[in-house]
């Protein structure tokens, strides 16, 4: 690693340049990212999912958070790379330290938001240092044996599953942008154009899409920018009936013709390289949020019905092999064998695509780790008396899942059952809530955390976040979570319900079920309904805890999820 | 009234004016006015203290919350205005179907806040209208027969009540303005002046203020705007100690001052012509939220002692005579009456100074209508069996209080003591909560909401409010409620707890207690502790839905609650 870091100091000498920031993550600002954009990790050797490192002549600093600080100052020893607490230790302030009279920082414009340019410029330019948008990427210049952009090839994601053609979609979210007097968004987040173009792929892991950009006009015309060869002729003419496609380098001429008209670069999820071509063509830019993004969060019947399915198939792959997992008190099986096991179970059912996620299956204090990842070798062997988490989701085409069940192996302690009970009493609280029209996650929180607030504990993570249709089981904007959040929950809408609680080298709890917003008997009522359909471990129950209430909602659910 | 609306036309007319908008409220934007600040009254003969009027040559409309509409259309009858929803009609959609063309609407700048300002600058903007800030207020020309300015004497808030000499105060605030590299805090709410230089009046009903401005320096520094003949030589040499005194038309010299500097006006607290003068003066505006009331908000172990001693207060003259009320189910007693009962018996407590605000007493529909005060005239009677809400509040010397009560007068039908148990239920659940340092009162509302929710009912007002100490009833920047805050509850906060439910033309429920923030034994957790003591009524609780944790906090509650 030392030898990308000499080359990129070269680079900066050469360019005359103080500073450069390199984040972890794509030209798509997405969660997971092909092979070709792990700079970061050709860079620094960190492969954590969240981080950016800071380079100078003298220094080299890489920041990460608390979930990725003891994987961060592994991979980092002998790299020339010193580990930063991205919550504690702030690169700004770092730099000025170095550079008292500040200096330029040059970054990707490509590879960061516009919200995150504006944010940090200001906060720089009072320290006198100046952001410095590249015109070319210098990664690409310096990583030698870079993998090849990914080729899959894109696929309709027919009506069966979708319940909506990208026709309908784009006319509908056109009217929307004529409502706020824009004329046209930029989509440049993939799983976006995805859902709108209802289009699938396989360019990134764990998330099903195709590389590609779009523009939606209020018109309801839209353009999609692809690589060609990702394009059947077959999936050209179904996409053509209603949308133009065009190559990924024409995007800049569509943005040009935008010339002082109102356009939507959402600030979030838009490149500031995007912001910079929208100026120099004089587009008049709104960087508010996405049109498209509330609409996706609103499942209709079939996509509804298809995460019923996927439910299904994930109750039918779990339930037998979860019901098992006491046994692994005798010893024989280790973290990774448990989750490569959990993985092969979703792969014998029908439709299953890949894992939602890289599956978290943390034994003891491995737990407690939020994050955890077993390694393919040397994870922990389950044997003995302890907790069990597992954490994990599959990818079906007619929906995505997301579930975590904490397990008793062998006999729990009293201690670690009324906390798994504490949780679970949270969960329930947030299953079986009512809420009036209007609510939102934010206000539903402490409903699940209440009773671990009793004995004086918390957990440090959102209680639910929304969830993709055959998408990222990460999706916007609804959320249940201790952070500020205006999105009124509405009937359609999918969220995880997922409660913890961790004690670090000790265990971890979750209980995580996937909930959808239903209406109730009252028009201004709302209510969740439970997708997931796989057993809590009733070994660490504490029954004499759960109110008369619980009790009954405990046995619906159990009776429920354990019928076939 | 037509008379009134006459004399504004004719001035519109020869003023070039399309519009001319009048909010209730006065120069300190304040929540209670003086009489000569009566303006929105004597135009309209409306009486409420929320709303605003709008006049054309052609119209005249009265725009006001759901809580007065039955009261704005007996108050407007005959007057020439029509009373507008102000959650449904939108005055700038009015005026622009009466001028397609957009149009010059007048305001006076010092009943604006600045905030006020901005957003519906931008929202006429689109419509073509202009808002025309007048240079003089047109009601004094307009008003003949106006009461004059208040004249009550300031007074000093002593350090046996105040806890922190103002010059300590000063200081302190000081540094925080440094901090934010702002050299100056314009102070245009009275209570806030109040606060920070431990000054009192009787300007306006139920809030002891005196009428004044300011300006706090980062330095330590301050000057006070007040009518010089509210000041005695003692008061004088007292204040002069530390701060400058100084007439209110002094105020735009010292802000012509601060050229070139950067200022502190509170965009939600600060008339737009403050804005105007510090804009015209060249001064770099910050229009963030002031450094002085987060401070205010967290009260000192002697305001803290001094409102539990006004609370004691308040349960010597309330608890033997609510234990009383229900025997009116003889009758005997109107709403009316009972106020000045409950008013008298306050009076004859030590330090009593005024009500905190007009008492609401509500018999049955009454008690439904969320702001409600009874007629000193015509009021109900409370006789039968039916359902009584009552809350009022005192300002004692030492403190302030705000309580309120239901009670079952005769006898209460089984849903009324569902409702009322259910109510008690969440008053209880925020009574008890534990929580992480960081929470906000908006992420603990639904723990007030969860069991009315659970069959279908809740509440359309916050769970509490920020509580002054010998001040406004009213005070922020906390609150619990299902609006977002972003202000973190800390140790020495003091608000109110007061879930409801209300069933339109049947009756209301209420109860109410003042909590204060406080650590627990555990570093990173709060929890609240209870100031008000007064029983509820068990005649209106229904046992059999309480959880025995509910029941023993019930008993504990009541058997405090009842010690003399």
């Amino acid at each position: 690693m030392i030898d990308a870091l000499s080359v990129l100091r070269n680079w900066l000498t050469a360019h005359d340049v103080d500073a450069f920031i390199l984040p972890r993550g794509d030209r798509y600002l997405g969660e997971y990212v092909a092979p070709c954009d792990e700079m970061l990790a050709w860079l620094t050797g960190f492969t954590g999912s969240a981080g950016f490192a800071v380079m100078t002549e003298k220094s080299a600093c890489l920041y990460t958070d608390g979930r990725y600080q003891t994987q961060g100052a592994q991979e980092l020893k002998g790299t020339g790379f010193t580990l930063r607490h991205s919550a504690r230790d702030k690169w700004d302030e770092d730099l000025a330290a170095e550079f008292p009279g500040g200096g330029k920082i040059a970054f990707d414009p490509w590879l960061h938001s516009i919200d995150w340019f504006r944010q940090n410029d200001s906060k720089l330019k009072v320290k006198h240092f100046h952001l410095h948008a590249l015109a070319h990427d210098p990664i690409n210049e310096l990583w030698q044996d870079r993998p090849a952009p990914p080729t899959a090839t894109a696929e309709i994601h027919p009506i069966q599953y979708a319940g909506e053609t990208s026709a309908s979609k784009c006319k509908r979210l056109g009217e929307k942008l004529l409502q706020e007097n824009i004329l046209a968004e930029v989509i440049n987040d993939p799983t976006l154009a995805a859902w709108l173009f209802n289009l699938r792929g396989r360019d990134v892991p764990h998330i099903p899409i195709a590389q590609a950009r779009g523009i939606l006009y209020a018109n309801g015309e839209a353009e999609l920018f692809i690589a060609p060869e990702k394009i059947s002729d077959a999936l050209r003419g179904e996409l053509e009936k209603h949308i133009t496609i065009a190559a990924p380098g024409d995007l800049a001429e569509s943005i040009a013709a935008l010339h002082n008209k109102s356009v939507r670069l959402p600030g979030g999820q838009t490149p500031y390289a995007l912001l910079q071509m929208a100026e120099h063509a004089k587009v008049t830019v709104d960087t508010g949020a996405s049109v498209i993004a509330p609409a996706r969060a609103i499942k209709n019947d079939v996509e509804i019905a298809g995460m019923r399915l996927a439910h299904q198939r994930d109750h039918n792959a779990l339930t037998r092999l979860f019901s098992g997992l006491a046994g692994l008190s005798a010893g024989g099986m280790t973290e990774a064998e448990l989750t490569k096991t959990i993985a092969a179970a979703r792969a014998g059912q029908a439709d299953y695509v890949d894992e939602s996620f890289p599956a978290i299956v943390g034994w003891q204090g491995n737990g407690a780790i939020v994050h955890y990842r077993p390694p393919e070798s040397g994870s922990a062997e389950i044997v003995g008396d302890g907790i069990l988490l597992v954490d994990s989701g599959g990818q079906y085409r007619c929906g995505t899942t997301d579930i975590t069940r904490t397990f008793a192996v062998g006999t729990p302690t009293a201690r670690q059952r009324e906390i798994y009970t504490r949780v679970l009493k949270g969960h329930f609280a947030i299953a079986r809530a009512q809420f009036p029209v209007g609510t939102t996650g934010a206000q539903l929180d402490a409903l699940a955390r209440q009773y671990l607030w009793e004995i004086g504990l918390d957990y440090d993570h959102g209680t639910g976040h929304g969830v993709g249709s055959f998408l990222s089981v990460h999706e916007g904007p609804q959320s249940i979570s201790n952070r500020p959040n205006t999105t009124a929950l509405q009937p359609g809408m999918i969220l995880s319900n997922e409660p913890g609680c961790y004690l670090p080298g000790e265990f971890g709890v979750r209980i995580e079920n996937l909930i959808l917003v239903a209406p109730t008997d009252r028009a201004n009522f709302l209510k969740f309904e439970t997708l997931t359909r796989v057993p809590y471990d009733e070994a660490l129950i504490d029954r004499v805890l759960l109110t008369a209430q619980e009790l009954k909602q405990l046995n619906d659910y159990q009776v429920w999820a354990k019928k076939s």
